[in-house]
């Protein structure tokens, strides 16, 4: 199975990604790109993208970057998120990419854009690492 | 308006946070409790708490609790989120505090427990820094 | 060999910490104290604790707490440091915590404290992810 | 003055900065790369460069980033340090870079990268959020 399939099959068996409707637009060796469509539901306060939102995207990207180079069974063991700009924006796409693969451990960093009338502005990024489950 | 229903009234205006069903329990001067009950929408792959509320209940608390200090209008920077054990549990519980609140920013830290059979266990810690918007 | 004095052996055999003048004043499992005097050479361009000393007494510190539960074989993955206050004092103690020791990982945090006057003032805190070696 | 001179007499004022030999190789708007030659008293225990130059390196070269936009009144609130590889070189050469920068506060990021037999490897990356005195 290719890693994009692979990716699909996973996103689909969590139950948040599906009310979310994350999509998985493409994936190869060590980066995905993820996109999300807005709706009101997905806000904070502000109408904004929430913030659990946007880090759940972020530690998305990252996890499914992760798992192009080492299969699904990595884990997450801690994740920075940085909200550069309010995110607003009629779909959101977050690109992972693997920083660098160790034999434990993934490092890996995203970058957040919201788009507007076909514009791409960057309004988070972030990293996690992983751990891969032995 | 006392706290607890300032930040009850805050909370009622974000649609996720009213999807997710999240409360606040209490409400003091530079600390929050909030809590999330488990329902299988929540879950990542495994069917754990997925990253996206561990994160999002860790900077909610964050920001409600800098709200006790410095008002509604603080807007997290940056936000971190360690994943210590699987996040499973019939219920979550997030701890928010202020660590030190300055003239322009303010550093908080928030604990994440799962609750099984009336016991607490810590599953996530996390950190947000805000900044008072002017 | 008792934890304090495993720690000494290994503070001894970093020539970074001998220039500092880093001493440990305690230890204990999961636990952590060390100390640091003031001198000009340690100054950023203001002349408060540059943030390279900073993060390295958090870092060191984080470690040392590890290292009292896993022994001397492990390695920062990560750390975050969060400058609260400006760190400007006669003498620096930097506090270490193990939060979650797991068979791969350790997750750890510490408080910096700025001592004048006998006083102790938290002037920053941190977080450190350190691998076990194997 | 320009930028690079601007930077270099704030580098001359830290005295740590001195004693570390650090120096500034090029600065333009945004962007600045520092450069440190290798020396034992700069290791850790196994005589990898010490975490404290590591995190130091990264927060100077972002904060001198930020600089080139905003002036010398900028202060780093955190940090966040990934230990990719083991710093191990001959030398090494820190790109800081602005990511976003606002009114109040600014958002950066850094390569640390090791030199042997004229050859770059990426050892560190991390990020800097400062804010701007007033």
């Amino acid at each position: 199975m290719d890693q994009l399939n692979m990716l699909r099959e996973i996103n689909a068996t969590s139950l948040f990604n599906k009310w979310l409707g994350l999509e998985i637009d493409s994936a190869s060796e060590g980066e995905v790109q993820l996109s999300l469509a807005w709706r009101d539901e997905l806000g904070q306060y502000s109408g904004f993208l929430h913030a659990a939102i946007i880090g759940g995207l972020i530690d998305t990207a990252c996890g499914f970057a992760a798992a192009t180079v080492a299969g699904p069974k990595v884990l997450a063991s801690t994740f920075t998120v940085n909200c550069l700009r309010p995110a607003v924006g009629e779909k959101f796409i977050a690109k992972g990419l693997v920083i660098k693969a160790g034999k434990n451990q993934i490092f890996t960093s995203c970058d957040l854009f919201a788009i507007n009338e076909n514009k791409e502005k960057l309004v988070a990024n972030g990293q996690t690492i992983l751990t891969i489950a032995s």
